[in-house]
């Protein structure tokens, strides 16, 4: 990997970054709020900005650049697939908690859903990021697609998975400004500590977006060429203009090779 | 240029989009707010979302996209740096005029500066924005910076220019979630108009930041060549590892050979 001290300097700047935000959001709904609970009051909102930031943008954050990690490259392209959509799993599952705690909320004390650019920006969100963990799945872990599609559709995969990733960082923002409660423009101790988590969570999505989009960082084609799992072909790395269809079984050595030469293309492809 | 219907399709859609945004901002605030004015109360304050959405959001992502156009193609490499830097510029002074109609009427009304996270990550993102301004008129326009350090520099100069417009956006979103007066919950027109513009905003940042991202559809190398100008070489397109220091004067035959060679490479570099 070039520039191997960089890229540790960045990886570890941003997971020590990552478990401060799940720190801030806790000292945030523990000290400075009702704790956590499941009682339909302010305990069980404080589910959501702790759910959130932990499941999508910690975890998140962490799903994105996992194939950046050298030491996963002699790792089979279809366990990194398999953990690459875990995280994503995992993260939805505490997205879907976070969802119905605010909205368990809010119906217990009549407040109407939907109404501020937080809950549309960020339902919007939710259910792109939804359709993109479905159909990633069918598209790059189930066997069943061309390889020519796989490889076609990977620059609307990457580009998607970083505009939820900001899109979500955009959302969570709005939702530390919605809580003003005591009015922040009398600067209280906790309106500066939820500033600051909010200026900690953009610095935290320019660390992952400068990692995952360095070139020199991405997982080598080489590497990727010892993988002929069914379930996990080469041919859905970076690539683009593969027009030909061909599925994963059908790849020969000969195809494979092509791949290598179009992967370095590819990588020109996907950010 | 590959995909060109695509492009034209996406170009025409941020376009219109952009229009839309400088419309649906100029009826938020004649139509739903008090209007404009230079008068210390809210006419004055309208300025504000006016000017950055016009400066901030529609002219950069124009700035960001210009070297994309491919009728621009045949102009030199110094005309188009002249553009870029010229709409960058426009939307600065479009910005400061928004800060300084903000403050004004702040102190007008006795309201405190800097308390919410509006401020903060819009503070930060026009103090980087103008650092990035000062630093690549100095690295790109002036012939002082060799060719190497321009090299060496662009996958930054890119990086953070999309990590700024994306501040950008995030930071207009919340500055709508803050404008809640009508409450919002009570789903009144003036809320849901305001929403709709969030998510137009966001749709508008899509699109720029899928145009900007496409490797098809990035300026040509072989075009680049063709300016020959002591204040743009051809050595800053977005090429990586140009390690050997090297003026723009002593950019001779061979040199440019190489770098339309590093070009390529240099495009991987630059998301």
């Amino acid at each position: 990997m070039e520039g191997y001290k960089s890229f540790l300097f960045f990886l570890v700047s941003s997971l020590v970054l990552g478990f401060t935000l799940v720190i801030f959001a806790l000292v945030w709904v523990l000290h400075y709020s009702d704790g956590l609970a499941w009682d339909g009051g302010n305990a069980e909102f404080n589910w959501h900005p702790v759910l959130i930031i932990t499941g999508f943008i910690f975890i998140e954050g962490i799903a994105i650049i996992v194939y950046r990690l050298p030491w996963t490259w002699k790792c089979s392209k279809l366990l990194m697939k398999c953990i690459h959509a875990g995280l994503h799993l995992t993260a939805t599952v505490l997205v879907v908690v976070a969802l119905v705690a605010v909205w368990d909320y809010h119906n217990a004390r009549n407040i109407p859903n939907m109404y501020s650019l937080h809950s549309w920006v960020g339902l919007t969100v939710v259910i792109l990021f939804f359709l993109q963990l479905v159909s990633s799945i069918v598209v790059y872990l189930l066997p069943f697609t061309p390889v020519s599609i796989r490889a076609a559709l990977m620059p609307i995969h990457v580009y998607s998975g970083l505009l939820l990733f900001g899109g979500v960082i955009a959302t969570s923002l709005m939702g530390i400004t919605e809580k003003k409660n005591p009015p922040y423009s009398s600067f209280p101790p906790h309106g500066i500590f939820v500033n600051t988590l909010g200026l900690l969570i953009v610095v935290f999505g320019g660390l992952i977006l400068w990692i995952t989009t360095r070139p020199g960082w991405k997982r080598p084609p080489e590497h990727v060429e010892k993988d002929q799992h069914p379930f996990g072909s080469s041919a859905d790395e970076d690539t683009t203009d593969y027009s030909k269809e061909k599925s994963d079984v059908e790849l020969n050595s000969e195809a494979r090779k092509r791949n290598l030469k179009l992967d370095e293309a590819g990588q020109r492809s996907t950010m």
